[in-house]
């Protein structure tokens, strides 16, 4: 089984193909160009050197949150066209649980963080086991002192990634002190083999989505939606 | 400082824009494609999408092996042409090394295996700490027997990865019982950017090299030069 899998959710795009566990070919962009401009030449690109077409493909893998709002409405409405297009399913994956997927971490919990802004993080709790997450916490949007209440009642160490670490990493090691182990920023980059991995698991184990029923998980309300209701109050 | 970096010493071609310790972007492809029809491809793809020109490359880095003969032949060759056309320094990385720093595994030791072919593997042993990996074994040419021997000397637990893992996993449990832990093949892959983030360090720490007085690290002779020697006996 042949994926195509999109990773949008930060500011990092990242395209790859899977066969089975097998990946096939990666690109990783973490420039500042907008998703918009380098998605699809990212998959074009990765296609041609890899000598695959569209046609190929039996499988839409992308992340579906949380994470950046316009990332994954860009990310998600690519796949939706091209699983339309090509008349296959498309697989929504919680970036979350991807990013834990690239830790290879498995004493301990594995605790991504993506920056939410208003000093809250886009978080889940994982417990590392061999080549297995096990999830503690759904994915969720909490402040910071409230992750870190949670995890104090965890067994330690705690290993975080995700591009909340350099935000916040001098606050959680006032409260963790040595117990908290930060995956290296170069590590902690969302990517897309890991979607097109957790995407192909996925689609055996339950199947997938058609385009129209896949929906972003932005855990909370959009920016503009909080100021609509705001409004009809 | 920004690095443009080529990993070929296994299946897998890598290259990478790195500047000082962030992930500019990165092209890994794993296709059966000889690394001489793809490496320039990639590296030509990287740049056009990143929107960077080879003019602005201030390094760059390469992984001199161990690994496969022709494949860092390849990538040694291509990175002291494109020193030498843009009057650069060039840093050679250990490939173990650099997959050490893509484990992200700070309990226990690391152990990269790439299969060396008649039993044998290119091994090293590093013992990580927080992100960092001291070096306890120099890069080696050892029979799997060799390594185990080593291993149940030192504290464990012990984790594999690299090419050589789906080939001796069996072996290594049946010694090492669980304390073998071995990383996932989508994240056992040679990088790019693992390369890159190793130069520029090396680079600062203690310069580049001109293109001429690069060398390949083969660690053993290879099967031509082994066939000669036997000749002159």
């Amino acid at each position: 089984m042949l994926a195509l899998s999109l990773e949008t959710s930060t500011r990092t795009c990242s395209v790859a193909l899977v066969k089975d566990r097998e990946v096939l070919g990666e690109v990783v962009l973490n420039t500042q160009v907008t998703h918009s401009q380098k998605l699809l030449p990212a998959v074009d690109m990765l296609l041609k050197v890899t000598d695959v077409t569209l046609d190929q493909i039996d499988l839409i893998g992308v992340a579906v949150g949380p994470g950046s709002f316009t990332g994954l409405r860009i990310g998600i409405a690519t796949a939706q066209g091209l699983a339309y297009g090509k008349k296959i399913p498309v697989v929504g994956i919680s970036t979350l649980e991807a990013l834990a997927y690239t830790t290879n971490i498995t004493n301990g919990l594995v605790v991504p963080i993506l920056n939410a802004r208003r000093n809250g993080v886009y978080t889940a709790i994982f417990k590392g086991e061999k080549n297995k997450y096990q999830r503690l916490l759904e994915d969720s949007v909490l402040k910071l002192e409230e992750l870190l209440e949670k995890l104090v009642t965890l067994p330690q160490p705690y290993v975080f990634t995700g591009d909340g670490v350099p935000v916040f990493k001098e606050k959680i090691e006032e409260v963790l002190k040595n117990q908290a182990i930060f995956v290296p920023e170069y590590n902690s980059i969302p990517q897309g083999k890991t979607v097109g991995i957790l995407a192909i698991e996925k689609f055996k184990r339950e199947g997938g989505n058609t385009p129209d029923n896949l929906k972003p998980e932005y855990i909370r309300l959009s920016e503009a939606e909080r100021n609509l209701l705001k409004g009809c109050n």
